[in-house]
């Protein structure tokens, strides 16, 4: 049996992986979003608590998530279309196999995009949310030159969010999350 | 250096693929929903070719995907709540990296789960869609288990598809898809 030389094999990995990539190049062209892996749907509830049993129940997972409390940071204070808010919420997570559900309910002193979403749409799901980085220094202006404004800025200790006004032309938010340090 | 044996080997892989399986099963008991995969998230818009151009643009792609008129199918006849409908709609699906977009301008004669939708809370993400097998003899019992009704049913040439009522409970509507002889 003849063997091909390890430079004709060489060759056409070569080949293959030069087509693979400009089939990939030819795909996605300048896109917005700089991420297309989505990390989680964001939903607004009303009763965090009764919408998680739920869930719970729906999905059948025996340990029931944590709820916590998203207050603010003093690094990145939240503000709500362009002016300080104390706006703070009960956050939950649950895990299905390729994608997080975050669950939100809103709670302290408004306003905030979640209070105006749940009095707008009432409960359901408010925003797809995509890590990313260099949030602040370069991601906000991609958005702004097809005029997406952000309409809510916030985070925690170690990372930063900013819900994009996308909503009227998605159909739904999207949430721009940058971790620092990742 | 001192070589372990194959048996010790076999005997820890053993031991270690047990604690993994039952921590596994330990995880998930008794799920109304059988499979934690989430196929798609489906939109229901006014104008699916307003929507869908935003969308290209936010992710890049370069290819448009086509849209395509779902009409019903006479083996899988469209009811909503109950009652013979024909509704029809116009759908478009794009892709994330990890799960699916499915955009639903309804159109025609309702009533229907869509028009039902816009008309309470405008355009927005409508439901979850998970793949599924023996949706009608098996499926549709589990959640009729738990006071969830199917709220649209119909289907296609090899296919069928249940929205199942769970809007208020979850903050989405199920939908389970079953393709025949997957």
């Amino acid at each position: 049996m003849k063997r091909y030389s390890d430079s004709f094999i060489f060759k056409t990995l070569l080949l293959a992986t030069s087509l693979l990539l400009s089939a990939t190049a030819e795909e996605i062209s300048n896109p917005i979003l700089a991420n297309r892996h989505l990390d989680h749907v964001g939903f607004v509830v009303k009763d965090i608590n009764a919408t998680l049993d739920k869930w719970v129940e729906m999905i059948g997972i025996k340990n029931r998530p944590d709820i916590i409390i998203a207050t603010g940071d003093a690094k990145n204070p939240t503000h709500y279309r362009g002016e300080p808010s104390k706006a703070t919420a009960k956050l939950a997570f649950l895990a299905l196999e390729n994608v997080r559900i975050e669950l939100i309910e809103p709670i302290g002193e408004g306003p905030s995009h979640w209070h105006e979403f749940l009095a707008k749409k009432g409960e359901g799901v408010h925003h797809f949310g995509f890590n990313i980085k260099d949030l602040g220094e370069k991601q906000l202006g991609r958005f702004e030159a097809h005029q997406y404004c952000a309409a809510q800025l916030g985070g925690w200790e170690t990372g930063e969010y900013a819900y994009m006004d996308t909503h009227d032309s998605l159909g739904v938010t999207i949430e721009l999350l940058e971790h620092y340090g990742e």
